[in-house]
């Protein structure tokens, strides 16, 4: 069975998370990515989690899995010309580059059109203007931290880098675009996707932005989920879990599997309000909390999951990280996305397939390679280089 | 200029972010996205945040901009005829199928395939073996809320629906690479996505489940970045700013700024340890928090910003949602990506571009399409259904 990228190849210069993850996903696809690094790595090569043994980043071993490597001077002038033929190489599937750069104007979409005018760039930024910003920085912007967390405490920055995340995949998404464009047209493209402009398209795109318009900012309200049911509730021996009611039909598993469905309807008439919509089960959250949650506390995490499970009702459990990844471990069908690799210069790893499943497979997971591993068979097979002229460029120190 | 994906048609049959906002970002980028709902809506058709003046969805009617809507009765055979020969029409950039169906296996797969053997269809799900499952619960279930927030509370769940929107942009990505394929191959493909994977695979992508196995949980620690330097900081008129030092010149333009260049360099010497490593820098985050805070202190925000910006400092103001919208309001080029649209049934919105922007333009925002307003349309233009066609179905109640 084929993975559907087979056949495209994408050269990739970037760091932290946005970009290197695009690359990850278009090569757990099975698209052939060439990252170019500079010699000794660039500024996320170190980045933590570093594994206890060899102090080797986890981070960055885990977003450059499966990418063939090129590490290069890219300040020097051979360098640079050793790049740019790799980005621009001939080939209906080739001439696709996704950078993050700052500074490189010899790396421009420009200077790469000029030596392949069908050629395919897609550049990371953090503001679309230029100005430098990361996942931290735009979220305190567009406000997020100012609706998370209690009621009592300061803003909460989320700790998973979000947006990141999402600016990853639109790369993927982009470059694929691009290609679809270049297949039919002929045309290139330049595409460029700033940080900043991802965090305000998604807070908008949730119709937040309006809405703050409309009714002013929104309270700040710990764990409920906004405009819908959702509240966790803590059981007799202390497990903590997560209860959602966004349906009519979640609603009504959630209330008669604790007992509460008189208790509601009554409740409905007293307060002139529908329960089954979502802003009754909203307006007066804290009164379903506080109705539902002792249900709960009269049960063990086992006793309610049975009877949860058994109602239908849409529930999860909070675990720790370490008590989803020690539940992988002793069942790996519970995670079925993830698989135990064999990292060189690690050891056992848990990493993950592409959540993105082709004709009922997951992708596997193939390691990262060591920095620079392929540069001398990269540049023979894709430029045609020679041993001697690898070896002059060794000699050089270009390589 | 062309949009990138002119000449593609997808047809989505979904609810709730993910596949919906995977056909919003398809559409932005030029694709024809057909969306088909049950008549009267689907269950996200009322779903907060809603218009103050009309209770018109203004989540429904941003998640749903730019593509054509068509309103059957799916649970009659004609209705199902009709969703069935749209979504498996002929075309070389036709039969692609997007869906989060529970329960309708007349939409299966198979059933389309059966039709249409190059058929590609993009299933979301909950969990990979049909459980349900939301954002909320997934994010619970492997362990972020465990690690944000202050250390005194309990778990945070985050207020961004994070998991589904990279789960949306993911589908984005999966269309198109079974595009990519068809093109090339000729096979269709049958691709699942699903929301606990996503979550699962993106914990394991950072490193964090390996790191975890190896070091146990790591400490919830409110505003600091993990593994190298973040945090947030107070000036002398209440604003709050998050300062980030992820590299050696981050933190070099950070001390010197702030003019504490001096007392870490003392106090490297005196702890053994080295400011410009991320392990120093996030080890010693305390210390560095205490040293840095007092300057922010002294000064107000306008000083702040001014010395920081000169200073080539990362850093990121804490606004509210809407001070952040006021402040595009005000000066529209400083989220460059939003848009004022006029939204039919609600008004003016803050709407969005694409986050992705094209040989340097920004995609603009179509609105959103009264619910069934293309019915006819789209039935006479793809299936070439006849006006005495329409009017029975009509007649019948199935349009």
């Amino acid at each position: 069975m084929s993975r559907p990228l087979e056949g495209l190849r994408v050269v990739e210069f970037a760091s932290f998370v946005a970009g290197p993850s695009a690359g990850m996903t278009l090569a757990q696809l099975g698209a052939d990515v060439i990252r170019v690094d500079p010699l000794g790595g660039n500024s996320d090569y170190r980045r933590w989690p570093v594994d206890t043994g060899s102090d080797n980043s986890l981070y960055w071993n885990s977003l450059n899995r499966g990418k063939r490597t090129v590490a290069v001077d890219v300040r020097s002038p051979e360098g640079q010309e050793l790049v740019l033929a790799l980005a621009t190489a001939p080939g209906p599937d080739a001439g696709i580059f996704a950078d993050n750069n700052v500074g490189r104007p010899w790396l421009s979409h420009d200077a790469l059109a000029a030596r392949r005018p069908d050629m395919i760039t897609v550049h990371f930024e953090g503001h679309a203007d230029g100005r430098g910003a990361v996942d931290y920085t735009v979220n305190t912007e567009v406000g997020v931290p100012d609706l998370t967390g209690p009621p009592e405490t300061a803003p909460v920055n989320h700790v998973l880098p979000a947006w990141d995340i999402i600016a990853g995949q639109s790369l993927a998404t982009a470059v694929l675009a691009a290609v679809y464009r270049r297949a039919r047209t002929g045309e290139g493209s330049r595409v460029n996707i700033a940080l900043a402009d991802v965090a305000a398209a998604w807070v908008a795109n949730l119709g937040w932005l309006t809405e703050v318009s409309q009714r002013g900012d929104r309270e700040r309200h710990g764990n409920y989920m906004y405009g819908s049911f959702g509240v966790d509730a803590v059981t007799a021996d202390g497990g903590r879990l997560y209860l959602v009611a966004l349906t009519p039909r979640q609603w009504k598993n959630l209330t008669e599997t604790t007992g509460t469905t008189a208790v509601f309807a009554a409740l409905a008439e007293s307060l002139g309000t529908d329960f089954f919509t979502d802003e009754g089960r909203y307006t007066h959250r804290e009164a379903v909390a506080a109705i539902i949650r002792p249900w709960f506390a009269q049960r063990t995490m086992a006793e309610a999951k049975t009877a949860l499970d058994a109602g239908g009702v849409l529930w999860g459990p909070y675990q720790t990280m370490r008590g989803f990844t020690e539940k992988f471990q002793a069942d790996p069908t519970s995670a079925p996305v993830l698989v135990d690799l064999d990292q060189p210069g690690i050891g056992t790893v848990i990493s993950s397939s592409a959540p993105i499943r082709v004709d009922e497979h997951y992708t596997g997971a193939a390691p990262a390679h060591v920095l620079g591993a392929d540069t001398d068979e990269v540049l023979a097979s894709v430029l045609g280089l020679s041993d001697a002229e690898l070896g002059k460029l060794h000699d050089a120190g270009t390589i």
